[in-house]
């Protein structure tokens, strides 16, 4: 863990270097995930079967790359009424907040008489990729999942790989709730390659949604632009600003609980108060010594870890927006007052009583963020994600006659004649059917 | 040209052929562009110098990347002022359009007293990239810089390359007139990187927007996740579907000016009435008898042309939905009740008097729009690429006690016990401070 105050002089170089190792370090993953893609692409199912087999010691017919609708029942009916109703409470909220996010279609005629506007669309198939193994959350099927169909996606196809044919009940059961009917037990680069080119099983996507290790990341770097990915996601991280009135151990729980992730995960302390920070610290101390994944945890929080010690609230905002992390808690008495200065996180967490944990599970906001310091031009998911717009324009002669014009002159600069003819000779059109009065 | 009728048997597989055909066919340039990446990160300005010198034959020192503003005030000054007057017209429909696409902020407060919300933000630094050389549109300035500029971007940077110190004074017109004021004369993938990395001259930005070849498209693949970046661009692409009632010249002349901009640009007639069709055909060659560009858009239009003879116009609607093209002319009496059925163009051009040269020019949608069918799941450049969202989530003890439970249910199935534990500990705070009463 880095302890750096703003007041030494040597803090800008500190915290740049800081800056600089959260920044996304990509894994050198090129060539094998180009292998996997060019071979799945070509040899479809068989593809798929051969590297499920290998990579996840799963031997599979193309029979069996879906879950059967009995299959995901069967899973669903092992999770207990108790986690099924908290699914619900997550589902139900997550819903809620992504219809108010819901864009509304513009349409106006302007001062020429035009007729301009944007519809927004669904996307026709979405593919969501959830990790399997350690990483499988069922919260993130649920985040992932309940945007689409806010957004009105027509389909959803969802791969998860299964290693050594271990099935998560309650990623299935997450599945069901969030309306997921098309289910393949398939993983890694091959499930991205499956979703983008589609095989004899899996038809094609237009787009690839959801976190993976470093080969589903180079994976759908390599398939974007032949089909549309979100964020490709790195460590996940925490910025909790936090002033001395908060209880040390509530704050030293939050920092664990970005830690507990794993090793990469980097969490943040700023607080104006040096003895506050010494209190936190040594609560996370204290926390580590009784936590279940203290050993991935300790790992990330001597390495990632950092205490931020500054002159006032302000310079923790700016070195909040410095470091643009995915999640930012705001442990003070009045955060609405921070948080309007806030320009790069996200998302935020307002109030002592309303920690990150609450967001990643029943907040309603997305908990799929930009990580890696992306905060500065990325967003969360949202329905944003599964739907696009088209811009339309509507005229008639008199708007033409108004800027066509202009249109001309500036495809005759541009040297491109067709563009220029298309617009003149309909005004040679109207001039040759109006007599000049 | 191909031209297809969808009665006759073979239609289906001749069809999925051509789109396949449009889909983006990817560039083998990974290793260059990786090395020019590499050392523009390392070695910043001189490496950005040698590229100049090698690739645009142009020699440079560090103080001379960026254009003064003395040299765009003399480039402006050989602009004629009908040029400049057309610029103006263009650059304030396209300000208007873009002015209604800002987007509202989200908040509310909830049935359990939790409040909710999303903030829209505009990135700090942006990056344009503008081709030099045949490809260097003014118009395309314009469309890039404008919606930055309305978003409330601070700091817009932009690169275009000037192959043997050739500078387009119209070029340099259009971005004193989007109001960029940060000009470098750098292209290609050293450009890319110069933006993404920062060099001791150019600062870093946050996200990078614009055509460019293949090198820079692939530039803009391997820095994507560092920064932000556009779609990548293809070849554009245009379909028209039109009833016999319209001015065939008018459609051949929409045609070629697709045709018109390379020889992989893709023009599509859809009409049910084949007489028509031939018609048309018959008017694309005699106008590529005159044409100045006749031997690009006669390649093109041999090539990558394509005739469509269908039913009626629901099948017109639904091919091109197939298409999903980067722009759709509607040269029918009721536009209106086609371009509801449609579900993927990037933009539309409604009537026999609204050209897609309008939207080109000085229609105020943007004309940066998804190529190589990705208007599947892309749209056009807008006030969005240069903004993002952060969420928030605000709750006091009340909240917590209602929806904490289920979250600690969630997080202790996921074996994430520090996330339980966060949300826990704050409600034995709050039972231990409140009398159970």
């Amino acid at each position: 863990m880095k302890r750096l105050d703003t007041r030494e002089p040597n803090f800008e170089t500190a915290f740049t270097t800081l800056l600089s190792n959260r920044e996304e370090q990509g894994q050198e993953v090129h060539k094998p995930v180009a292998d996997i893609l060019a071979a799945v692409r070509k040899e479809g199912d068989a593809a798929l079967c051969a590297f499920t087999e290998r990579f996840d010691r799963l031997p599979l017919t193309a029979q069996q790359l879906a879950f059967t609708a009995q299959e995901v029942e069967q899973a669903r009916a092992k999770v207990s009424p108790e986690l099924l109703e908290a699914l619900d409470v997550a589902a139900q909220r997550i819903e809620s907040f992504h219809k108010n996010q819901l864009p509304s279609d513009i349409r106006y005629t302007d001062d020429v008489g035009m007729t301009l506007g944007m519809r927004w669309i669904p996307l026709d198939a979405v593919g969501l990729y959830v990790p399997g193994g350690k990483a499988a959350y069922p919260s993130s099927v649920l985040m992932n999942a309940i945007p689409a169909k806010v957004a009105g996606v027509r389909r959803l196809a969802m791969c998860v790989p299964t290693p050594d044919g271990v099935i998560n009940p309650l990623v299935l059961a997450a599945a069901h709730r969030a309306g997921v009917t098309e289910i393949y037990r398939v993983g890694g680069a091959q499930a991205v390659g499956a979703m983008a080119y589609g095989t004899q099983t899996i038809r094609p996507v237009d787009r690839i949604v959801g976190p993976g290790n470093a080969y589903v990341a180079e994976a759908k770097r390599q398939v974007f632009g032949y089909v549309g990915i979100d964020s490709i996601a790195g460590p996940s991280d925490v910025v909790v600003i936090a002033d001395s009135n908060t209880n040390p151990r509530l704050i030293a729980l939050d920092l664990l609980a970005q830690a507990e992730h794993d090793e990469c995960a980097q969490a943040t302390l700023i607080t104006p108060d040096a003895a506050f920070a010494d209190t936190v610290i040594q609560a996370v101390e204290a926390e580590l010594r009784v936590l279940s994944r203290a050993a991935i945890a300790g790992a990330s929080w001597a390495r990632n870890g950092a205490v931020l010690i500054c002159r006032d609230m302000q310079e923790a905002v700016e070195l909040a927006n410095r470091l643009a992390p995915e999640h930012l808690e705001l442990m003070v008495d009045d955060p609405e007052s921070l948080f309007a200065h806030v320009r790069h996180a996200g998302a935020a967490f307002l109030g002592r009583f309303c920690p990150e944990a609450i967001g990643d599970y029943v907040g309603g906001p997305n908990h799929v963020l930009p990580t890696s310091r992306t905060a500065r031009f990325a967003s969360g998911l949202s329905v944003f994600d599964f739907m696009k717009r088209t811009t339309f324009l509507s005229g008639g002669p008199d708007a033409l006659r108004q800027i066509g014009p202009a249109a001309v002159a500036l495809a005759q600069a541009e040297g491109l004649e067709a563009h220029a003819l298309s617009v003149s000779a309909r005004l040679d059109v109207l001039a040759a059917s109006t007599p000049n009065t």
